[in-house]
């Protein structure tokens, strides 16, 4: 029943056994590009070389085929030049004890960088983290004799990360939660977060005015027809949130009645929140600039119920509630989207369901507070801004729920703590 | 030199010849699914039904294969159900005179509904149009009977399409420009653009509050955590904007400078402009509730070196800024993003340059006027709100450029007008 063979296969099938002679495959037309790789594979001939012979020719094709078949490529970070490696810290919050596959999954990301690694105090186990990394690794002992053990209990829990904030001495922060691994984009390449990060935080913002294509500092985008010269310059972006692909960022109700929803939509773009407009931040997969926004990375606002997983927590949502409102108050730019990164599935939600009714009521109270609130032009830096907002949050909202009063009252901590600790510009680790 | 055909290979050749009394291949294994898929292609037996029967089975990498490959997939446009075919009427503003193959690419969208063709009064030739469409032509003899001589000169060039929106007795508008094509999503199917806005048009606004997973009410997206609950329901959309792959809508001197810069990143999103916050609408691509903000699309700013080239015309942004002062004002959304059209190329930048400036020019005057125009209370309806924005645009800018003086006299004519011409809620038509 088979047909004999064409003189394109026999000759496709010859290219196959002789793929180590070939040093360019761009210049041929795209079927017969595709029909050699669909060969190659199925003679199994690919190995990296060949790989990147393929990705070389830049075609579409190929890409699509890489991505049906799941084929993992190995990414080589190319980040903008004007950031040094020893700008950046990563800080780590270790909320469960092994990190083996979380390291290993990100090391070709992080392996270049320093990572500050902070130990939930609530856990027992010792820390599992794999060999080959720059980093330090702060626990419980280290907390108590950095800021006393009276003020330790602020990072219990996901807010133990806070404490590498403030003991950094890098311009920028990028912080990714333990249960978070590289996301894939749609043709199958490894997101690199950290350049993403980066990326976003070193061009500029736009939050005066719309851009219809998004980021207009990406590769390839720009101000559309109407946008304003004079606006075009932008502001200096402060911070960058991004998403997450697999398990969304939901509150329990959300994540409770749609247990088996998952996010599988890669949206390709960058944007500056307007300025004005409040946002939910997440607290999951984000970069800043510590020595411009530290200040309102502040762990204040912590549940009767909080637990262990991101929907029994409101503190990143009450501290980008502060860093959106400081920004807008300063003229800087807060950006969301890109990059993304895979959460991985855990915890009940239908058991936290209780807890969180508590932080999805607040939630009522905190938002249009934070709508409300107008900063001083004595509020020139972001550390005044917090001290208003903690001011105005515990005269507004102190009577309506004592969880308002502490929080008011840990922001005027942490601006202290930050002076005292967080601002130190020395090379040296602050502990 | 070939390798002698495994078990695999023979049954999935055989299937190729069997395929017609096959119903269901999504229970095959994927891999299995592409190497039937690839045989068909390659013994030339791939029908319109063979290709449903694969798509069927919803697998991404069926998907990239036939996105790869280039296969055209015809569309059956989907609506949402509460809305009628004949609510819905599809706007064409001819600036050319032959539109044969932009009716004909655009027909498995178009052909369901009323349209409304306004030839650019400016435009001698007869206009060719295919057959098999419901429609309504209007030249310049219609316009002068309609409006009066006098006024007829509104509708020149780009503007003559704002004839059709004060003619059309429908509650939507639909209007594209006549040198866009559908556009293909990454899939490769053929974007359905009327479907994709009338969505964005009956599904909720979230002006109040960003959401950084975009448009809440897409398929498979949500309401983040820390979004209030209070907000989720959000407000009714009264405008949509799309966006454009291949040429993208820059002014003159970023055309110029980036004369052969295209767009191809599709970005699979829809969102709310948020409150407060203003954006060049580009008129090429849009939809809107004509019920409600009829009266803000008025075509006002007429530049003096106006030409027939988009990147020679303001008329949209002035007109989309009046939607988003009176959207704001009146608690209903805007929202950006899908659907894309595919923009063809045309005209010679340079050319345009020196009647551009003038307009790049105006913007710098227009955006700080629309940003701190204050509406009263009293303005109930969006067409109070032009009266009040065409008031202050006489007083504030009216000594600035006589362009501005014309432009707020054209909006209270246009009011009046709306009044008299446009606001007919009667079935039968108005000419």
């Amino acid at each position: 029943m088979r047909t004999s063979p064409s003189l394109l296969s026999l000759t496709i099938d010859s290219a196959v056994l002789n793929l180590s002679n070939i040093a360019d495959l761009s210049t041929l037309p795209d079927h017969i590009v595709i029909d050699l790789f669909l060969g190659t594979l199925r003679a199994g001939k690919l190995n990296e070389r060949v790989l990147k012979l393929f990705i070389a020719t830049g075609k579409d094709n190929v890409f699509s085929v890489i991505q049906a078949l799941n084929i993992q490529v190995t990414v080589t970070p190319v980040l903008p030049t004007t950031i040094k490696d020893d700008e950046i810290d990563i800080v780590i919050g270790a909320i469960r004890s092994d990190l083996t596959s979380f390291m290993n999954e990100w090391r070709p990301m992080f392996s270049r960088f320093h990572i500050i690694i902070v130990k939930d105090p609530d856990l027992k186990e010792e820390l599992k983290i794999p060999e080959g990394f720059n980093l330090d690794v702060y626990e419980k002992p280290d907390i108590d004799r950095v800021v006393g053990s009276s003020t330790s209990g602020l990072f219990s829990g996901y807010a133990c990360r806070y404490f590498g904030y403030l003991v950094s001495r890098k311009k920028y922060i990028i912080s990714v939660d333990d249960d978070c691994l590289p996301a894939q984009d749609p043709k199958g390449f490894l997101v690199d977060a950290v350049a993403q990060h980066i990326t976003n935080l070193t061009t500029p913002a736009t939050p005066f005015f719309f851009n219809t294509l998004y980021d207009p500092f990406t590769e390839g985008a720009d101000f559309v027809r109407g946008y304003p010269f004079s606006l075009r310059s932008g502001v200096k972006c402060a911070f960058s949130s991004g998403l997450w692909l697999n398990l969304v960022d939901h509150d329990a109700p959300s994540q409770a009645l749609k247990a088996r929803q998952r996010n599988s939509r890669y949206v390709d773009a960058v944007m500056t929140v307007p300025a004005g407009s409040l946002v939910p931040i997440s607290g999951i997969n984000i970069a800043f600039d510590r020595e411009v926004v530290g200040p309102a990375l502040v762990p204040a606002l912590k549940l009767a119920g909080e637990g262990k997983f991101r929907w029994e927590t409101m503190e990143d949502i009450w501290s980008g509630l502060c860093v959106k409102v400081a920004c807008d108050h300063l003229g800087l730019g807060v950006k969301t989207g890109l990059p993304y990164v895979r959460r991985i599935d855990r915890g009940d939600p239908i058991v936290s369901l209780k807890k969180e009714w508590e932080g999805v009521k607040l939630t009522e109270e905190v938002v249009p507070f934070f709508q409300s609130v107008r900063l001083s032009r004595e509020a020139t830096t972001v550390a005044d801004c917090v001290v208003e907002v903690a001011n105005a949050a515990k005269e507004r909202l102190g009577s309506t729920d004592p969880v308002f009063a502490r929080a008011a009252k840990a922001m005027l901590d942490w601006v202290n703590l930050w002076k005292l600790v967080g601002s130190i510009s020395s090379q040296s680790p602050a502990v």
